[in-house]
């Protein structure tokens, strides 16, 4: 049966009704700074009403960015969507919509969505990590999503692969984050162009502050100081992996998110790092590609989970039998 | 039923019969040298059918080190092991002991056995680490044992966590493995006694080669030396402990091994430093702890893999049903 994915992000809101097939049926999004104070469950549930608008559907499952007990269906942490901490959103939004309604990490989402529709449809052990501000991670092992005892399992980007290396936003230093990240490459970049200011990177740095997109285009035009800071991402990105790819042998990784548009550019040093450093057998058969289902990721997979809410949703539904 | 689990080892061969309960009710053990060539298979099996001697027994698993594909039941690599490389073990024994026979790398199945029997028999998310010559690992995640899509997956020695760190046995550098090892702990010793001279630790290595349990000792009198190099391999551990707490959210982590044997000079740096990197809560909630099996977890893991023996076995039993 269909079921609805919610992305329920900082900038948007965005509910989606999806077929067990993973497609998109019908798709409603508000703008999170739009909705007035105390008003974020009440417009999560309008969306989902709205998008629902005549289709069958089986459940909800909302992605959120976090800390989330899947097994209470509640959001412990969310640094920006505080409103919703704490509550049960099963009952505070299934009362209002009158369907059955389950909350996911958004990073979990959208490794499942990768893993059911997209990068890693067809395998059982896939790795998810999206480069974006930070870097997040999802992990399907044995068809199994990897949750963890609380719920907080599957932080890749929070593994220190430097020890004594720049600070990371959650205090540790030397994280894959504080490395690979769209903000790693900012600081990098800010650090190259200061030091080849006569590079069109270097140029540009003294016009403006120069944004993760200015260095892939840069790079892509040819230029060498552009290329550097790319090089040198997909090196911290792909020491990072070779550990990952040691840790889970996993048949795919699939690395999304705003940064992944470089593509080859850091995906290339990151592949050659892993045959650097990984093991045989592990590092000869993972593919390590750009996820292929992009911002929609998160509802899709979201969708996905919803379809397989019952007894087993807490461990995490096989491939096999949703 | 009872089963048979058989540690495979370069040193000895030690085939035990165990109840589902965990109770070891007998015992057999061959000093792998001594085995003529080409005779190891008559070996495990000549001990299989030893242990046996009346007792019920529904299955027997082998405990190898190296790379298992545990769905063909076949050791693909074995470092010391070479003679059982690639044969098909579940038939080659199973004729010879009239028993189902499968296969499982010994970090793995020393793994289950903490999970099934030690220090992790109340809880669905473990990790082990065995600090030995080498840093082997298992991971047991929401109740499955980890073991990816060619066998090879809780590789946990080998994850990068100092990228220019010393070369490791794999050929990366800056392993865990590399840093928090036996072997590194006497690298370690050799490079501190040599900055001081006139330590206990120091002097001791003007007489001959010191060994991890010299280190070990020395810290307990209170040498400052040895106590400084059991310190330093803790906070590597922990940096990698840090990196899989925030990857696996586990409830306990088992650390065994003869290193492990130097308990609180390692592990409480080792717990001060994953306090200092890993996240909240997963790093509330973690308790990190000695393995209680000993050398005995192998065997007891492999017997509990055994008894699991079914179709759902490549997968890993769940505790709930073996």
């Amino acid at each position: 049966m269909n079921a609805i994915g919610v992305d329920v992000g900082g900038t948007k809101i965005a509910a989606t009704v999806v077929t067990p097939e993973g497609k998109i049926l019908n798709e409603v999004r508000y703008p999170t700074q739009a909705v007035p104070p105390n008003r974020l469950i009440e417009t999560i549930a309008a969306a989902i009403t709205e998008v629902k608008n005549g289709f069958e559907v089986g459940g909800v499952c909302l992605a959120v960015p976090g800390l989330i007990l899947a097994a209470e269906n509640k959001v412990i942490i969310s640094p920006n969507l505080h409103e919703i901490e704490n509550i049960p959103l099963d009952e505070e939004i299934g009362r209002r919509t009158g369907l059955y309604v389950t909350v996911e990490n958004d990073a979990n989402a959208a490794a499942w969505g990768e893993f059911r529709y997209g990068a890693g449809k067809d395998v059982e052990h896939q790795i998810f990590i999206t480069l974006g501000t930070g870097v997040g991670g999802g992990v399907i092992t044995h068809g199994v999503l990897l949750r963890g005892a609380d719920g907080a399992g599957g932080e890749l980007g929070h593994v220190t692969i430097e020890s004594a290396g720049p600070r990371c936003g959650c205090g540790n230093h030397g994280c894959l984050e504080a490395l690979a990240s769209g903000t790693a490459i900012r600081r990098r970049a800010r650090e190259v162009a200061s030091d080849q200011p006569y590079s069109a990177l270097g140029r540009l740095a003294i016009e403006r502050e120069v944004l993760g997109e200015d260095v892939t285009r840069l790079a892509h035009e040819g230029d060498e100081a552009a290329l550097q800071v790319l090089q040198e991402t997909g090196r911290w990105l792909g020491i990072g992996l070779a550990g990952f790819v040691n840790t889970f042998n996993p048949e795919v990784i699939a690395v999304g998110g705003g940064a992944a548009r470089a593509g080859e550019l850091i995906l290339g040093p990151a592949r050659k790092e892993v045959q650097l450093r990984a093991q045989s057998p592990s590092r000869d058969t993972v593919e390590i590609k750009e996820a292929t289902l992009g911002p929609e990721s998160g509802a899709l997979g979201a969708a996905a989970l919803a379809r397989g809410a019952d007894g087993e949703y807490v461990l995490g539904p096989s491939k096999r039998v949703v």
